[in-house]
């Protein structure tokens, strides 16, 4: 049972953006233009980021809402497990092997992230833009990560709620709208 | 040095918040909203939530502006002090000292927060809302600690620095305006 009280309907961050709907703005807004903005990186590449981070940080909801984004995104659904398991070994370019680790290692502390781990990246490709935009997904999710379980909100256990969550996602992004989480539950 | 090519006049998160002006609005946004806005916790308590969270998790640059923001708000300037090094004996209420330590340790892991923890929060008059807000003060923090360290972003070491950058936050806040670190370094 969340520590505040909020709507049942809503599990998850749902429940907390609908509980202060203008902080919730600006927090939307912000995933959304990382997320689903311009970028030389695709959605389904900024999903994993989002998925390897709160997999580090243990959040089972974002984890699991993250996973069906990527894989909403990408052909292969066994990428997301891949990189959960180890980076290394997935079946994603060398770029974004460098990246996702410099991600997962954000979302532990800033401070561990190494020149090497930098170098590695701009060795495989990476610019200032996706080195920087890695950082700020990696930061926001592991904002989300605490704002979700900090307040102990609920995680639905049937994997389709989450597959339906991965298709809004996909299909409507992270701005607000009327019906959003109709049907959700 | 930093990770990334940023303005040299602008250290730690200023310098980020000016690479890309258009995730740094949102962020900016949401920060005045929680630090700022209408609240029944007093702008210096919020600044000692930022501060406690920034020191948790070893942000210099965090942990040195927002002691200046809660000591320009605050006037006891031994108190933020006291909240480093130890909450349960610093001179503020028993109700800050129960938040600040759940923030405290969302700065960790929202998943370490107890119900014994938020029970304590609730003996001493916290309301949903100072939960929910304390947890998402934390959550933010552990989010900025994360951008300025993941990046390596440089932190001054002249304390000169964050009494003025302590005084803007008093008297600007978070919002972006033109002038905004004319003089600061």
């Amino acid at each position: 049972m969340p520590y505040i009280q909020l709507n049942e309907n809503l599990p998850g961050i749902t429940g907390l953006l609908d509980y202060r709907l203008d902080t919730a703005l600006p927090i939307r807004q912000l995933t959304q233009m990382l997320l689903r903005g311009e970028s030389t990186l695709t959605e389904g590449e900024r999903e994993l980021v989002a998925t390897v981070v709160s997999h580090g940080n243990n959040c089972s909801f974002c984890t699991a809402a993250h996973t069906a984004a990527a894989n909403a995104f990408l052909s292969d659904p066994l990428i997301a497990e891949q990189v959960k398991t180890d980076i290394t070994t997935a079946a994603i370019s060398e770029k974004m092997k460098a990246l996702l680790t410099i991600a997962k290692t954000v979302g532990k502390s800033g401070r561990l992230v190494t020149p090497e781990m930098v170098q590695t990246a701009r060795d495989q490709g990476a610019t200032d833009r996706e080195l920087h935009d890695t950082v700020l997904i990696a930061a926001l999710f592991s904002f989300y990560n605490r704002y979700v379980d900090g307040l102990a909100t609920v995680t639905p256990e049937d994997p389709a709620f989450y597959n339906r969550l991965g298709s809004i996602l996909q299909k409507k992004g992270y701005l607000p709208s009327e019906d959003r989480y109709a049907g959700l539950v």
